[in-house]
């Protein structure tokens, strides 16, 4: 007979919640009796012969159903879905880890977690110039369809949900239950990434923002993420780790090269040094990642730098985009309303005219006409 | 029987003026023949037997010896050593290349051409802060007894000669002949340069400053030196062509990142994507040049960059100076006013404190304490 989601889901909450039962213990436990529920309907013998140590036998066999019986019924007053790692909405990416988490908790809508994700971390006291490049590159990157993961920290972090928001859609990992926001001052951000993405954590509510919770939620940042672009950093901070799980988990890192006086351009050099990509545009992430994108940038992946290209290729609404360009850098901002073009699509427009050569990227997010050397 | 050293030299000259007789056809005569005389004294049907074409038979049968009497006469007066490629005083690292120059014609101290040396090469137009830096890391270079070799040109090149010759000796390398300055802005400083390293030129007085003359130049460039650096350059630029000599000549390539906002660190950042070492302190390159340069940096070949070095391990002068030291940045012209000790010994020792981990370089040319942290 075998058991329901419902009755599952809350096996592996309460897996989830006995002490000294991690990712990589549940795992192992589920895999051996088949399914969460029988984990929890084993008896000692049949415990002890999977060779847990007596003190996680005892644990096991007094489960702590009441917890979990609560975050049910905290998680569907406050519309905040669990999924557990046997869910189809699991995110597949996520899922390729060494012991990826038993249970997330999401606010927000879960299917987001399945989009193509770009993570982008860096310093919590980024110069302002960093802290411009990465809203920027978030919200271009955001237009162009790839989800941009972060963690909601200060800074960087708050930078690339600010900016993803702006171009589309964006996810925050969490080191707290899903009942907290940390830092407070990201409440209301917090509260827009719910609505056009999802806050997701998984850590059960209740759990408060202590250290040693942070390395896992870099962890989920990068492995939810085809690849992790880190803006400003300084040497031995938390985003060289994150790009180190990157690795670890055979993701692309990208880094943003910047002044050898700049303290926070030091911990990008060192990942450049150490194989990064150097990225200097959104385009250079888009390129990398073309073969991994399939149909979103289907258009974008045969780049044309050389600026050969007939601009009869293109369709009238890039054609009347183009005319509107000069020589002299313009902002988005001027070119919807000198085009008429909806502001969505702008973006994703000016990247595919940038990558078949037509058009440069200037500073201050603004574009102009390439100029046509060859 | 033999000929002399004078009469080898003037007839390398003369080879060398044959229109149509460039480094490779010469090295291919003299290879031949056993002696660049033997080559003007051989006949029509000995030069045919190599395989020469008609013309330029025609032209060896006819040598130009007036112009190369002219050549020695005026060097003579002139005080311009003229190195032949069997001079014992010809640089090693350049006799490495296919095709040599058959001739350089030096004004300074043709010794300064055995130094190890650095080429530091870059834009014509560079930004105040990379005219700066590529100061700083030429002084530095300079100071620990790399010889800088660059190409007299306005902008970083200019930069390159007057921070080396601030801490020890530089070469330009000229694309004119020895009796010429280009361009006419830098003959000051081609005059300092003479007087404390060298201006070093293959071609023969009287060679205007053509365009296709400075490709050569460049080639020379990187072929004098153990690596070639660049600290600012637009893509597309004479500086990435000497980086590719540099590459096919077997040398380093070093690149000083910069901001994705600054144009001119787009050349620098295509480098470090092709391979080049991405460079943020002149200790980088010392590091890298280490093996090659042998006792120049011998007591720097160990860096203890954790800082668990002990202080006592130092002699009373190092001594002095960290004690002169504190955790605010200090500029060099302030520590040789607190401990007395010689300008020229100062830069050499602060980067020998900063490879052991005891100090840090701060913006501005400026150093301080370093935080022990482990």
């Amino acid at each position: 007979m075998s058991s329901t989601t419902g009755e599952r889901l809350r096996a592996w909450l309460i897996l989830g919640r006995i002490p000294g039962v991690g990712p990589r213990v549940a795992g192992r436990l589920v895999e051996h009796f088949g399914d969460p529920t029988r984990v929890l309907a084993a008896g000692r013998a049949e415990l002890e012969a999977v060779g847990l140590k007596p003190a996680l036998v005892d644990a096991i066999l007094d489960p702590p159903e009441a917890a979990a019986d609560a975050d049910l019924a905290w998680a569907e007053g406050e519309g905040v879905q669990i999924l557990a790692r046997d869910d189809p909405r699991y995110p597949p990416l996520l899922a390729q880890l060494s012991a990826p988490p038993i249970l997330l908790f999401v606010r927000g809508d879960p299917e987001v977690l399945k989009d193509p994700m770009l993570a982008i971390v860096g310093s919590r006291n980024p110069t302002p110039s960093g802290r411009e490049t990465t809203g920027d590159f978030a919200r271009h990157l955001a237009a162009c369809g790839l989800t941009i993961v972060s963690g909601l920290a200060i800074g960087i972090d708050g930078a690339a949900h600010t900016g993803a928001l702006e171009g589309g859609r964006t996810v925050a990992v969490l080191g707290t239950g899903p009942d907290r926001i940390y830092p407070a001052a990201h409440r209301d951000l917090a509260r827009r990434i719910a609505q056009k993405g999802a806050l997701v954590t998984e850590y059960p509510p209740g759990t408060a923002p202590i250290g040693r919770n942070f390395p896992r939620r870099n962890r989920m940042i990068s492995g939810l993420s085809l690849g992790t672009l880190v803006t400003e950093a300084a040497l031995k901070s938390g985003s060289l780790i994150t790009a180190r799980y990157a690795v670890e988990q055979g993701r692309e890192v990208f880094a943003i090269p910047g002044s050898i006086h700049n303290p926070l351009a030091r911990g990008c050099h060192a990942l450049i040094r150490d194989g990064a990509k150097l990225v200097e545009s959104a385009a250079d992430i888009l390129e990398e990642l073309a073969p991994l994108l399939g149909p979103l940038t289907a258009e974008t992946t045969e780049p044309d730098r050389n600026g050969s290209g007939d601009p009869g290729d293109l369709d009238a609404d890039y054609l009347r985009l183009l005319e509107n360009l000069g020589h002299d850098p313009v902002s988005p901002d001027d070119l919807i309303r000198r085009t008429g073009l909806p502001a969505q699509d702008i973006a994703s427009m000016l990247l595919l005219l940038e990558l078949k050569g037509y058009v440069s990227s200037c500073p201050g997010g603004r574009y102009c006409r390439s100029t046509m050397t060859n």
